[in-house]
């Protein structure tokens, strides 16, 4: 049975107690929670999860049901977009599977959590492939955010995939999907100029004619009174992450506007770190193999 | 019983059959033969050992068999400096083990080499510490090479620690010890100036004002027709891989030289990679806890 990871973003960073009951959502037996991160400014938390298919659609149906239960978005605030409770769910391929199995568990999902929760459902990405629908991205899908989807739902090509065809009215629409790994991180400034933020964020992502693969938006944290651009790198593959960081640094630097530091959201894959080691040291076909612990747990005594 | 890693530097890095020799000889029972790097300009192997104390003895004890057989430093050359056909030997503790553990293996093995092989044995780094003696640095010891070692015995103070009072005619001397995790990496330049190459490896190294923790030589590659800045990094706690590289590459733009690459010799501690990605994407207490395939693998099934 192959494992997926499975990382569900939710629209709540704030209430520890309602971020408890999430995690004990999530703690299903067959499902590792890998990570757990929290934002407040974002008003948003991103699960990391690893599991068997039928072990994590159990995990992310109790997901579904918390955040359902406990998030009303009409009295949602937070930086981040967002067009539901719980906004947007990727299922990932790992080692041992295939994008199919990833796109085979997004679609039974899918299909369970709009007729369990009365959930207006998009697919997006890999599981949103079949034919004769468009592959959806998720700016597209959340173009006008939770508050605009009642009058784009009513546009031709925008019914759901699953569930009802009215959002919900507290729990908005979900969008499921599957995709590559993803590096989410934020890169944070010590600047207070929300118009700077924006305007970096917009040199460095594909959208608007900079980085392949990089989605990014300038924020205000009001928590840290403090400047942000919270990036998505589709594929460190495309372009790495010392690139990204190096580009952001490059146009803050060139508005006058340090970096303070950066931080991940969730994990990151093994391969874009030693990318990151290998580019940065100039040491071509670096792996992890050249790493001392890894080759000793690697090997097996003579 | 304790985990070492033992990585000997043997003067021997073109012909192939006795580097197969070598590495049959290392292979034994009890002992992971986790990397063997030669260059053939440096004229040098360093074998990447880990294993318990008694297995890595015996199997030490096998290599100094073969490469005192084999190498006769009377007609060796090479860009590297060496006083031994072993030249260096260093036990290293790893997680599971202790400094006191590498200097206890390392005292054993000088022992018994010097009585087994004729061999006079220098012990160094943290395996000299002993009262009276002052604690050795390689390049002390290795000062004069080969070539220059019977004066140097003659010198007070410079008796060995084990074994004869006098070189081998072929196989030289031998220095074993302990020491924390040390990164051997070449930067090679493109450019076919010694003196350039040189003056770099001055600018970086320690012991002439340079960075912290780094030993660094500037050598000729005949074999690429290039020079490279050898370097030892002592410490990656004291400075980083990514600190060093950066210097050599600004002592060599300012020569108008550029970078072409780096090369590991043998392996480096997870840590010291994870350093790199921190440093490079201001990513503070970056771990490798914070990678997707390390975590996995680290936490259990609910």
């Amino acid at each position: 049975v192959p494992l997926l990871e499975c990382v569900p973003n939710i629209s709540e960073g704030r209430r520890q107690e309602v971020l408890a009951k999430l995690a004990r959502a999530a703690a299903r037996p067959g499902v590792r929670l890998l990570d757990f991160t929290s934002d407040p400014d974002h008003n948003r938390s991103v699960l990391t999860l690893a599991g068997e298919p039928e072990a994590l659609e159990a995990a992310l149906l109790a997901l579904y049901a918390v955040a359902v239960a406990e998030i009303d978005l009409r009295c949602h605030e937070g930086v981040h977009p967002r067009v539901g409770a719980v906004d947007v769910v990727p299922f990932v391929p790992l080692a041992d599977s295939t994008m199919a199995d990833a796109v085979a568990a997004a679609q039974r999902l899918a299909a369970a959590v709009g007729t369990r929760f009365a959930l207006p459902v998009y697919l997006y990405e890999q599981a949103a492939s079949t034919a004769p629908r468009a592959r959806r991205t998720l700016p597209q899908i959340r173009r006008g955010g939770f508050e605009g989807f009642a009058a784009k739902m009513a546009e031709p090509g925008w019914a759901p995939d699953f569930g009802p065809s009215h959002v919900h009215p507290s729990a908005g629409v979900t969008v499921i999907g599957a995709r590559f790994f993803l590096i989410a991180f934020n890169v944070l400034l010590d600047s207070t100029d929300a118009v700077a933020a924006r305007s970096i964020a917009k040199a460095v992502r594909e959208s608007a004619g900079g980085l392949p693969a990089v989605r990014a938006l300038g924020v205000w944290l009001a928590s840290r009174g403090r400047t942000q651009v919270s990036i998505n790198l589709l594929d460190y593959r495309r372009t790495s992450l010392r690139a990204v960081v190096e580009r952001v640094r490059e146009e803050a630097a060139r508005r006058g506007i340090d970096v303070v530091e950066t931080e991940l959201v969730g994990l990151m894959p093994e391969d874009a770190a030693m990318q990151v080691v290998s580019e940065t040291l100039a040491l071509p076909r670096f792996a992890s193999g050249r790493l001392l612990e890894r080759r000793l747990a690697d090997v097996d005594p003579a």
